[in-house]
């Protein structure tokens, strides 16, 4: 047992499950665990057969942030231990999961259970996120004399709007799925039985029917426009929409269309 | 038949009506129709009777989107025939509805019917939407291999919310009324024979007690402040609050109210 | 009763309140009573036994805006009367509540009745609002021919988005306390018995469980991130983390947590 994997994968058809596994500690992250868990989402990100990437946890938790013992270290040894290149951490970008944002495909949280700290972070970095009943969301950070890490302040607001944010970042209080779902916190909830199966059913229908290059380029567009005002949006909009009237997905999709037929895309490459 | 124009415009008291009258084609939309839909919005702009506009659509559809012979033959001839100039698009701000967040007076969509690509970018680009309990909104550029076209990458994440915005664009999914209603993505939700009835309501009680100048400078508060920090948008907030205490409209409004009566403000003239 | 102070202050635990007192107006707002309010505000800032204040107002009404025969003066004589220096509002960033984004503490306001004009933008301005169900919210600005003043077009589309606020500045239309929880109006509604002590039980949980100083900072990081892009708020983030790994109340905080203890925080003195 004291072998077994933190981060275990599996394929389901073209949808690839990544799971948190340390179930015993509701799957609590170590340092060690955060750099296995970038290597195997770059290595899910090139593979060609896989459309779509679906975090979970092992067991009855979601993850429960840092690991308690590690950050019991690091508040006592400070910046020292602090090594961002250990966990895959991008220096310019230093926060724990917001590379997922660049991940040129849909990632989506299964939110199996409870998601604290640097696990509710892990589950705002996706960009879909689908609970069971059984899950609940803290933030954390205000209990432990810490901050809004990780680009929580940036992202929850344009998530839930701002006063939600500070009620959630401020109180630290649990949110239950049917509040995540009233206030924009998850996009779905389903029963715990069927969590993993709504997500691959979503999944299916896009790998059916959805250019992989069109999932792609719309996930950049979504988030880098997030940040910039809307004129250059719009231009680059009007690029990326010229460069796609010459690719071969896009003749595909009007002929499949007119046809009234499945498209037959091309399989996503990671080249535009 | 064949000769009825695709643009129709009606006026009921201060509102007028655009509608789109394709309705054998769920009124799809053609280069030259928007050609002279951008035409008929600009003269209602101008027109000092008309308070607010309303978009809908002919028969049991809003809008089906771009043509799909035209797009056949866009995606296989290319840039070429992709004449913006035609369409009246601008060329620095290239998207086909985008000027309608320009237009200096309310401009709602009443959504009667399926809202699909192009279609459901015009929705979006209106700044209030009315829906009928039979509206349904799809992305549909996903399915042609296509991306997030005219500024929906930028506008959609504003209205529900970045995870939302990605959940539509990528799956191509058909949303409701109810769920657009509770996602954000529709102010109203209304049964179908009363959808025209509801806006012109909405309208009346705006045209008897409102500015038309403070309808029109607040809308260009609200999009230009979407694109900026705050410190400039309430600097330039507070000109215009110091230009307004000058204009005889904002006397009439305080001693309207202080009088209890209703105001008579000037009308619109497109000049602040 | 006439020398009455038209701001009241009292204390109960760490919750200061501010109760807005001009019954027989529905709290209208005087010039000088709006100096008052930003020197209260100011005093309980720097008070180290105070964890969050609260907005409120004294009788039926929440604040019905700008007193109105100071609004017919101000629309009559126009600018030189506008005198933001008495009230205490900065020339550089000149909206009348917006101060309080930056108030150091929770601002939450117990919206008590009706919320019109500046007594919208008041409540708008505060981090978090509960209504009560006999609150009502009302722009007012577009009906005396004015415009979206202080902040109000700039922070509005964040809280509902850019048509609900477009719906509520144009209209000028009164919401209901269901309607604008629905709509992220307001983030909880209570009955009106309840209204103070709700927002006292949220308070104290926070001064018992969270750091003054994490309190402080997130607010700081929320409303920084709304005006910037991702990558500035990130690495600001970044730093703030280093910088708070070395507080104690990070080691507390860390040390409680594994020791299952409440923490025991220091009290903010607003120096980071």
């Amino acid at each position: 047992m004291a072998d077994e994997p933190t981060i275990l994968t599996e394929k389901r058809g073209r949808l690839a499950i990544v799971t948190l596994n340390r179930p015993a500690a509701l799957n609590a992250l170590t340092g060690a665990m955060m750099g296995a868990f970038n290597n195997v989402v770059a290595e899910l990100e090139r593979d060609p057969a896989v459309t779509a990437i679906v975090i979970t946890g092992a067991g009855r938790g979601f993850c429960a942030g840092f690991d308690s013992a590690e950050l019991v270290k690091t508040t006592e040894t400070g910046l020292a231990e602090r090594n961002l290149a250990d966990r895959g951490v991008d220096e310019d970008l230093p926060a724990q999961f917001i590379g997922l944002l660049k991940v040129s495909k849909p990632v989506i949280a299964a939110v199996n259970g409870p998601a604290a700290g640097l696990g509710f972070i892990l589950a705002m970095m996706c960009d879909l996120r689908f609970a069971s009943d059984t899950a609940a969301f803290v933030t954390a950070f205000s209990k432990r004399g810490l901050i809004a890490e990780h680009g929580a302040s940036w992202m929850l607001p344009r998530i839930v709007g701002p006063s939600r944010a500070l009620d959630l970042l401020w109180s630290s209080r649990k949110v239950g799925a049917d509040e995540a779902l009233r206030i924009g916190l998850v996009d779905r909830v389903v029963p715990a039985a069927e969590l993993l199966d709504a997500v691959a059913q979503y999944v299916d229908d896009i790998a059916a029917n959805v250019s992989p290059r069109s999932l792609a380029i719309i996930k950049g567009q979504v988030y880098a426009g997030l940040s910039e005002p809307v004129g250059p949006a719009v231009r680059e909009a009007d690029r990326l929409t010229r460069e796609s009237l010459s690719h071969p997905d896009s003749r595909e999709g009007a002929r499949s269309f007119v046809e009234r037929r499945p498209p037959q895309f091309a399989p996503w490459t990671g080249v535009v």
